[in-house]
């Protein structure tokens, strides 16, 4: 198969340079162009690199990058991932998917639309069929988003849980990692030994976002799953890696146990498809007393190509009639560029490109 | 007054620092002596220090550390401090209750006791006539709790709430500071840039011990007070300040608004009887939209005393019939050694001493 | 004596802020006007604080942040505290001074200048005579600096060895907080768990400003102290108070023991007058041999209004006819608002004001 | 060649997991046995794993802890790497050499012992013929030392530099991170937000063990360099990584281009011998201006097996007749474990195992 040239659309931002990072060596995808604000023009990835530790070929460093132009991407590129924030992102994605570009988005800014796939192909992989009902299908352009950071991480076992035993309410707490906010992001003053209990939208991008992953597609649209979603919201100083305390309420009764299992027991699509980004396991259940931790689990995930895609669990247990449990995601792999490259590979799984 | 002479126990840790802190130019008590294992013995307290950036007497400083012997501790000392840790105190504080010495315990040990208070005086002084109820008071020997760090800062203004609007349940997620651990408690490399989210029995206390604090003294005993409580926990690199994230459903529905008034109209025992660690506002609450934060909030309270005493409430939302807030309390002062204080300062305006 | 109207230049920075807390219940100052750039105006100092646990009254948080207008300021003001942007402080502080006020300026721009003090009260504080030479003294006005955070912290003890044994070459190292990067200043990312060699234009500052400020004033001008100064700085992930390993050859020989007892006697100029902000102890050293640390030290310095103004020096040893110690002092206190607030001190003491 | 079989000694620590790490897959070593003290018999590495984020494979994880005894370990391994504490390792150490077994030690006891090299493959190679002197070696028993961690990273680029240009004296101050301390280590409240300038006999090993590596072995003897060696060594918030600031007086002059050039160049033994862990690089010069930095530096190293091997420097700069720069290390890896897998595959190249 011939590769197909891709888009980066907001190269310069955390999320961006994720892209770059999980498209180096992609058996489908291919750099074509790495695109942002007037600010970077020029410059090269190198030049703008605030990722650290992370190894990228002397090449890729050396491309430079450009400021978009939604035409001149077209005659390029067959798909965008979008990195851009969220003011930007909704005319720019929009304006690409009219000239025919696939855009996989990490941007909010279409996720609710009744005809874009709020997607993550553990949960919802028969969802991406929204596209075709989107006006520019005819195309082949259309848009495709993934979920927010710490909804993702909690959508996959959530999921898991809620086909087997429904769901009458979560309760989360996050303890969300500085990458989610960008860069600069958060002022190291604010955050060296201490907690900043406030993310701007995030609570409510939590409790409506799951409710449309884990609802239902028919008819060619989404009826959305009914349960209560209640969520609170705190920047922790971690690097990298959403952990998040879950509290569910079951449909009905089940022990720790039969909980375990039925994550254990998870295979959804990506894993059936072997798509290369996905982890053999989506859900990694830890039995020590004390994990997931950030500093240990954010990268989970085999083969090396899904490093960071798997969300790690632990310390299922009960109380009270309620199930609780831990889990761990890396924001901006699996919750942020991972997806959207792990969507782009269902489309290709499904002939959308 | 004349100050009563108090023994510290388990002066070398952090809560007996804490108390030792607390001790200096009270104006009812006066340290008779500090009290820790073999191990230090002979040793002055600054040698042992291990509290950061407070300011200690020197007379303070060059005080020896004795070995405990309850004759001699009760010789000496009308009341004790005990920062002992849980498997030393059961037995210890028993012994020297029956010395005739009324002991205020940080200690978990007698917490569950049904003739022992688990006291806040903000929350349940009237829990205090149980000391009466206890087998060595009529030689004035006593035991009295202060509950769990965690459990303490959600007590208070759950208490405020639950007056008003009863309470159908509560979910709560913590994180807690590493003094909550002691010295050396949690190692550097287990928690830089990293949570934790395990903390030895926290869960199951937090989980008990605030239906015996909500509960109701009546003939003698007390009625626990009964709603969903779940509670997960976990460490973050934060020094001091237990940060709570609470999502209540309460007993009859009320919006934000109302919940903040009755937090702020809150006016219980302690600042009645001006009692002297009592903060002039027990419970303050935030109008920021990302505040209370440990770096900032944790030593809130006044007056100069009442430092680390108030409990900050903030971000008091309602979303979907439920209310959400975040609280934060000072562990080792408001939850942990100026809890105590303060059940001792109750004490005597109850002349129980 | 009536208290004399200050203006605080640039007061929502981090500097700006640690000067509106120096002056609250200052015996010689008030709070005349807190001005800023445009971006802040009307606002309050409330709304802008980004300084963590410091207390301010009501009142102060209520004040408004105005624009600076020249002539405005001296109609109201006799004396202005800058902590202005470099690149803005130069032109400004010019304009001030030459509408007649006495500025006291923790910017860089004009500390190298002939005329003008680099001045820390313990050093050299008969180089205020400086201001004299100064075209617009005449008319009241005239620009005092205080030296670089990194610098004023080694300048102290370095003054009192170098008077007693001279020196030939002083080798430094520094641990530099965050505070001193101001506020957003540096991003977390870059941060936790890190270490960045490198703050821009720091060393050349401290290899300048020493010289300078250890030198000997005669016929109205500065003759520079001569020896080898070479610095090395370092961000770490620490709030506030600067580290630094110093390596000492002196100019005749030496053992610690020397060393130490120069330190504890130095006894200089503000201490003498007993100026307010002036710490009982400029050098305080410690014997243990772990100390100083930013989070026990920073805030070293009585009484009350000095904390955080006292120099801390620690492991004094010698090594192969080397002298080695570390010091600390707090950057935006001590080498910050703090340094110019005992500026203007002495300035009052030494009736130039 | 049919891989040798290795003991790790002090298996359960910080180094000896580092040892277990690269010897997965080693092409000259396998493990033949895990060791430590009576406390962890029977354990598994799974049991008593500390480090985080680094995937080991099934089988070794299910290894379990033994007690050394020195005669069966001799019967099953040729060599043994050990990661003992000083006051373990020495007597050992040398009863394992009686047994015939080449130990290769990361513990300082033996290192500066007259008949001990005290190795480094990028800075002494010829110094391993020291271990022929040694009265076991008749028997192929024989003890080789790896440098402290912090003398590690400064040994390679200094060696580079002092062969070149010479050396009058070195001026150094550490940055050290966390895992030089072992586990649990340093309390996580003595170093959040902090630094701790003192490491216990840390300068005194650095300004001995320097002139050992860069002497002349001559004649069964090492005649140790001469240069005026300063160091002063902290503790910094860092999980991994020890960055140093160097200031050198060179031997004769030259400015920072002929110094970088004199690095770039440097092609010591390992690399031309091909070790498989010897770093193609061994020196990785960087020209940002803010590098290196642990957190994006401490893994430098290629191939993958290399990573953590190569020492990184930046700012190499002129100052007033001085050179200044900055290295970094990875000091269980480079400074570590790594330093004596290095040692040993010299060992099998010298066909001394």
């Amino acid at each position: 198969m011939k590769k197909l040239q891709v888009a980066v659309l907001g190269a310069t931002g955390m999320i961006g340079q994720r892209f770059v990072q999980l498209l180096e060596g992609h058996p489908y995808f291919e750099i074509g162009g790495l695109y942002a604000s007037e600010r970077s023009e020029g410059k090269t990835l190198g030049d703008v690199l605030s990722l650290k530790g992370v190894r990228f070929q002397e090449e890729t460093l050396n491309t430079r990058i450009e400021v978009l132009e939604p035409k001149a991407v077209a005659n390029r590129c067959r798909l965008a991932f979008s990195g851009l924030p969220a003011e930007v992102a909704k005319g720019t994605e929009s304006a690409l998917a009219g000239e025919g570009v696939a855009v996989f988005s990490n941007a909010a800014s279409h996720r609710m639309r009744d005809d874009v796939p709020l997607l993550i192909p553990e949960v919802n992989p028969d969802h991406i069929e929204l596209v075709r009902t989107q006006a520019t299908f005819a195309n082949g352009g259309f848009i495709t988003t993934n979920a927010n950071c710490s909804t993702t991480g909690l959508a996959v076992p959530l999921q898991a849980v809620y086909k087997e035993f429904g769901l009458k309410a979560c309760y989360v707490s996050t303890y969300q990692a500085l990458s989610g906010a960008g860069y600069p992001g958060v002022p190291s003053m604010d955050i060296l030994g201490n907690v900043v209990p406030f993310i701007k939208n995030e609570e409510e991008k939590m409790e409506q976002e799951i409710h449309k992953m884990l609802g239902t597609l028919k008819d060619g649209r989404v009826r959305f799953a009914d349960f209560d979603m209640v969520a609170s919201c705190a920047r922790v100083p971690v690097v990298d890696g959403h952990l998040e305390s879950a509290v569910l309420k079951l449909g009905r009764e089940a022990d720790a146990a039969a909980v375990v299992s039925s994550l254990e027991s998870f295979k959804p699509a990506p894993q059936e498809l072997k798509l290369p980004t996905a982890p053999v396991r989506p859900i990694i259940v830890r039995r020590e007393d004390n994990r997931p931790q950030p500093a240990a689990d954010a990268l989970a995930g085999e083969p090396e190509r899904a490093r960071g895609m798997a969300v790690s669990v632990g310390r299922v247990r009960e109380s009270k009639g309620y199930i609780k449990f831990w889990l761990l995601s890396h924001n901006t792999l699996r919750g942020g560029a991972g997806g959207s490259v792990l969507n782009a590979e269902l489309a290709v799984a499904k002939k959308l490109l």
